[in-house]
């Protein structure tokens, strides 16, 4: 609490400071991993950083999962000269929920991303060029085999939690129920135990835009071709409108003009959400690969902890031994609080401990990503508890 | 109540029955229409379809005015041949909630439009070409004009009701508005006093779509090129999901798998609602043209009846001099309840007589083209009323 109660700058005292991106190479053929999906993987890279350090019982150690878009590098800086933190800077550091000076905190990128992990955009072993769309079709449950073998490589044997929002919350969930015994608690935020029509229905059209894209070329861009900016950045805007509410839309931009007070009357970009939305095409297009795009919604549409219903949420809880520390926000239509309750329903039949709150804010679904007293104070006083016993 | 209580089949007794498409030109250069923007089109031509008979008084005329994707085939057939009816066919006929045996009701396909109307496909008189990007921006203020004019031409002064829904429910505000004295009742169905930012939002990403596919060429595709299908295809996919609500797409979809049992671990279609999104675009774009696409959003997008805030909406409804009845749907996410309320509220500070009623459905925005018998039973009730008085 204190730590999330002080106002420092990202830069200021409590950053996490200069970081070092790692990389850890496992499943060498013929020792390929197995996937999901009865396909082999090898070798495997994943890329991860750590903030902060191990104790000696290896009792302290938090395991964030990225969303769609992030990375492993959630805070600090890879350089002094690097103008932006990590993706979750006031999260962690000296004094924040997080806080590096007692806990030791692993990020890592997931498989088939595009930010230092193996994935569509790395070099195929048997043809030496990069896999496209040769590389295989990941899911929720492949992310979290292959951060289990990263763990046992730090020799991390139990996480002191795993926490994440969106897509990472599903990562939190999948830890908690195939690893029972190395979870002690996990802090699933903003998401659901399967994604919803509606969601699925929303990566279809951003990975349709992507494909649409004639410069897509089925995922064979690599090489002398131009990648297919259009598609992703317009992938990134549709998905970006269902990370906001309507309200926070309506507060932040409303009808404002962009650089004008009237109409223009003509197809250029006149409202300022117009503007805002083209602004966060173009940045993504500079740090993000299209084909790592279309794997990492296919792992996020397929995950369903119920499997197509064949087993019920409550029996599916049934593994777990966690204590959980459920959040959601009052205005995330895209994952809305209903698709958490229904976690902490069958959480409770199973006699779990678990904690839940909604936190009222208008920020939607990003809201995880956003700084908010009441889910800092949460997440501070859950681990401290959970430290100590 | 009786017409819409009765189940019968859209080919049935009911039935509208053979209608024949018509068409009005006007504002023969050097008398053109002169739009909001400043700039003048002629000729205009707008096409137009008409049911039952206008009385002698000539008080029992109903406008209709279409949305987005509608054109004026409202209701029957155009020949013996065709397979579907008009776009709302349950609603116009005799015995139906617009009683073509009481009622004269008509509908124009919007200015902009691809149904006959004059839009960006038609032919520039300067150019003998079809205009393309050279067709001017248009508004829902001009759409109304421009329906004014044919009015007069079938002689109708006042309309004893002008009905629609979602950008319909625009040019019904805008008719009670523009012409109070011509306007008897007016009823606005999911709609809003402005487009939201989160609307204006989702037309342009659906726009973006368009402009993003290398075969619009600028908006230069009707001579010679291929007309821009992937991208009005994903436009119309993204819209799509915007009119469905989230328990819709659950109730109807969830995650069932498209003729197959298991996850196909590929980028193939494989859940039932992605096959239905894409069905919706390749449905959509051998009936629609792109240009008009982007024409009729950006005219929505510009609908403010406070002008950027210039008026508030108590001051709009004080030349109102029209009856309302607004209707809006419980998860219409798009045009929520909230938009209607504020309409009620500011019609109501205005003495204006006002029913409004929230209709309880999870068919989302997309509501009012689906039979509900509250819909349809207040609709009978409050013409029923308004044609006696």
């Amino acid at each position: 609490m204190k730590g999330s109660a002080k106002k420092e700058d990202a830069c200021g005292a409590n950053s996490a400071g200069l970081v070092e991106p790692r990389s850890y190479s496992f499943a060498q053929p013929p020792n390929e991993l197995v996937l999901e999906s009865g396909e082999k993987l090898g070798p495997v890279t994943l890329a991860y950083e750590t903030y902060g350090k191990l104790n000696e019982k290896k009792t302290n150690a938090i395991l964030i999962e990225h969303a769609l878009s992030g990375d492993a590098h959630v805070a600090g800086y890879h350089t002094p000269e690097d103008k932006k933190p990590g993706w979750w800077d006031f999260m962690v550091g000296p004094g924040r929920p997080f806080d590096t000076s007692k806990y030791f905190v692993i990020c890592s990128n997931v498989l088939g991303g595009c930010k230092g992990s193996t994935g569509p955009s790395s070099l195929s072993p048997k043809t030496g060029k990069p896999y496209g769309l040769d590389f295989p079709v990941v899911t929720v449950g492949d992310w979290v085999e292959a951060q289990a073998r990263l763990l046992d490589h730090l020799g991390i044997r139990k996480l002191l939690t795993v926490v994440g929002g969106s897509s990472g919350g599903m990562q939190a969930l999948e830890w908690a129920i195939r690893f029972p015994d190395r979870v002690k608690t996990a802090i699933p935020i903003a998401t659901a135990a399967k994604l919803s029509a509606q969601g699925i229905a929303f990566n279809e059209v951003s990975r349709r835009a992507i494909m649409s894209d004639l410069k897509w070329h089925g995922g064979n861009y690599y090489e002398g071709g131009e990648p297919p900016d259009a598609g992703l950045a317009l992938a990134r805007m549709i998905a970006h409108i269902t990370y906001l509410s309507e309200e926070g839309l309506h507060r932040k931009f409303g009808r404002k003009l962009k650089d004008r007070e009237k109409y223009g009357y003509n197809f250029s970009t006149e409202f300022q959400v117009e503007s805002y939305l083209h602004y966060q095409g173009d940045v993504f297009i500079r740090r993000f690969d299209a084909n790592s795009y279309l794997y990492i919604t296919k792992a996020i549409d397929y995950f369903d902890l119920t499997r197509a219903g064949q087993i019920s949420l409550d029996q599916v809880f049934k593994a777990a031994r966690s204590k959980f520390l459920v959040l959601s926000f009052s205005s995330d239509w895209l994952y809305p609080s209903r698709d958490s309750k229904e976690i902490v329903r069958s959480l409770k039949k199973n006699n779990l401990e678990v904690t839940y709150c909604e936190i009222n804010t208008d920020y939607g679904h990003d809201s995880f990503l956003i700084r908010n007293p009441v889910m800092e104070e949460m997440m501070v006083n859950f681990l401290a508890k959970n430290l100590e016993e």
